[in-house]
């Protein structure tokens, strides 16, 4: 339908909306041991290289290897053994032709000796001598100066979610104060007559307000902090101060917007007011979802959710998370696994949208299918009984039963 | 080799701790907007039906539907319009037929009525008269009395993780405080006298605890709380003390024990010490990571990582990890992404073990690929510069170029 047309594809609007954001992240420095999944805001470089000295990879004994060339079951090799590599230190002897000296696995080898001999392939034949029964190559068993990392290389870039090897990593190192990006600050400003909170019995005509908890999930999922602003009357003073409240406590400011048409063209109107330059996409080529409302106020961004709980939950994926990960600096945001499954009911589309669909994975003959759960956006529980949701592009006009849809997955 | 032939493979290790592993998880009571990724303690369910009244989906007039049969653009319906129903509260009239209330989105349908004409296919043509262009059917247009979710319906599982939209769905009902199992603590401890806390200065001998930060890293994600106990030298009196203080202010325990012989045979001594019936499992059929030891003192698992960094990750992985998915209660834990490559390399590995390659996915003619990252196990940097790891199955003698590797993805 031509409705669609007018409106901007949500990668056109988001694209759009990136435009105008131009902050940088905010570093604070934290402990390394707090720095899951924090999104880092400058590389980071090796101070020091690792291992710091030669160390063993096997427990057995750091020779030199030339001492032991030919040496086999039949002709062992002899080496007088001096003594051990104590843990944790250096040793306090070099190694001479013909010595050896017992090492541990991660002991450090002395100076003078340029491999290690497996403890299996050796025989202690007097308190100090050893047999050597196999060969070892220069550097065998041996883990060099700079062989995990080298001094100076690059640990994590800029812009990096931090993993937990990334962690283990950077205790390696010593380096335990990182800069990361100061979480976002998303307040969160539900709106509507109907909408009272959770706590709150409700009459007749009132509903709960879902979406400052759904859309809360998501925000923290992304590493963003939800900051939950209660919910405005449809009263554009009290709306409008509510908001701009709102938003000067915080990065940027989602409002889902009540349902009806008059208080969704309310909550545009505040939106436009809040700060230059104002509404930059009003309306995206989605379903559900095409009255979201993109917009910056003198830097920060806003967006203006539909109110109902499933197209507040599918745009604030589109666009909520991304605002947040581009907030945070992250180079490259994680997305959600998608599978490809047959659909066992046609689905109705136009074409000129993207649909989302909340849909649960079944069995069918051992195989897994997608089955779409048809309802209408303002049932939440449509996306409480799904494991995803089927995705159909803009140039389809609907899928047929059978065929494989893109599913993204929960 | 037949080393990995008289060890246990993975699966059948973790069965049987979880064989000896019988607490149920321990609830606590939070509040709905702090229940992401939480686990369920009991099914919940709809204490009331939503919606809980008949609502309208669109902006229109509600209307009997059968006042609307045969209505036409050049046949239109003439009905009298005797109000506007309030969002948030009950209309104050009744409808009678041929009448017509105006109602926005979202609000409640009069009595009397049972659908609602889109406000797109009427004219207002008087101050107390609409003209009907296009019939409705009964039903049309409403949601109707727990069309989202009835009254006693389940919400969620018991054992399930909150996601946000079951967040949502909650504070629907009006549910705002929750029973969810309250986080394992995990403690960790390291061992090795080469070992010392990421903040100290090193001298040749010393490494820095790289462990106690990334299986932190891992127990977090997987909805543990880390607790980390420091570092016990390779000293019996004082290893068995520290892990039994470490064990009994915790849920579980994690050693990471030294890397030579002789301190992994004390650490298993001291683990096999701490409680009835002690250690389970000594060996896994894993590379890397065959040493690990999985016991249960009392009740509480026990958990000997590998001292080697890699090892240790890919066993916490293996172990650790669904552990605490089981004393979470979680029915149904998340898995890591999978993907299907290509590898760029030779891999050699044997049958009879599963083998973990750290990899990174490279590009090559457009398509993706998969190259292995050769390394010790000691190598932490292996982990840094991956993007997942190849697993080559129990039955597989090793990997030819070309050939298709399952990448488990970070």
């Amino acid at each position: 339908m031509p409705e669609f047309f007018n409106v901007l594809p949500p990668d056109e609007a988001l694209a759009k909306l990136f435009e105008h954001l131009t902050s940088t992240p905010q570093p604070e420095t934290i402990h390394v041991a707090d720095g899951l999944d924090r999104v880092t805001t400058e590389s980071i470089r090796a101070s020091v290289s690792i291992p710091s000295f030669p160390r063993s990879t096997m427990d057995g004994y750091a020779v030199n290897a030339r001492d032991t060339f030919g040496a086999s079951q039949t002709l062992p090799t002899y080496l007088s053994l001096i003594g051990e590599v104590p843990m944790g230190a250096a040793p306090n002897f070099d190694l001479k032709p013909t010595q050896a000296a017992l090492v541990h696995t991660g002991g450090m080898i002395p100076k003078g000796a340029d491999a290690v001999v497996m403890i299996e392939v050796t025989q202690r034949i007097r308190e100090n001598e050893i047999e050597v029964l196999k060969a070892v190559a220069p550097n065998e068993n041996v883990l060099q100066i700079g062989d995990d990392i080298g001094e100076g290389g690059e640990v994590v870039s800029a812009g990096h979610i931090l993993r937990a090897q990334d962690l283990g990593g950077l205790a390696a190192l010593g380096i335990t104060q990182i800069k990361v990006a100061r979480k976002p600050r998303i307040a969160l400003l539900a709106t509507g007559d109907e909408v009272v909170a959770p706590e709150s019995e409700i009459s007749l005509g009132q509903i709960r307000d879902v979406n400052s908890y759904s859309v809360a999930g998501q925000i923290v999922r992304a590493g963003g902090v939800p900051v939950r602003c209660g919910i405005a009357p449809d009263q554009f003073d009290q709306l409008k101060s509510k908001a701009a409240q709102a938003l000067s406590d915080a990065d940027a400011l989602v409002l889902s917007a009540g349902s009806s048409v008059s208080a969704r063209d309310m909550t545009a109107d505040v939106i436009h007011q809040l700060g230059k330059p104002g509404i930059l996409v009003h309306g995206v080529a989605v379903k559900p979802g095409k009255p979201t409302i993109l917009a910056v106020a003198n830097g920060k961004p806003v967006i203006g959710l539909p109110g109902n709980p499933v197209s507040a939950m599918v745009c604030a994926e589109l666009f909520v998370v991304p605002t947040i990960y581009r907030l945070l600096g992250c180079k490259t945001p994680p997305t959600n696994r998608s599978v490809n499954l047959r659909v066992t009911h046609n689905i109705a589309s136009q074409a000129g949208r993207v649909d989302y669909v909340p849909a649960r994975i079944i069995q069918r003959d051992g195989e897994d299918w997608v089955e779409p759960i048809f309802g209408k956006s303002n049932q939440i529980f449509t996306l409480i009984f799904a494991d995803g949701m089927i995705i159909i592009g803009r140039d389809s006009n609907g899928m047929q039963s059978g065929e494989v849809a893109e599913v993204r997955l929960f």
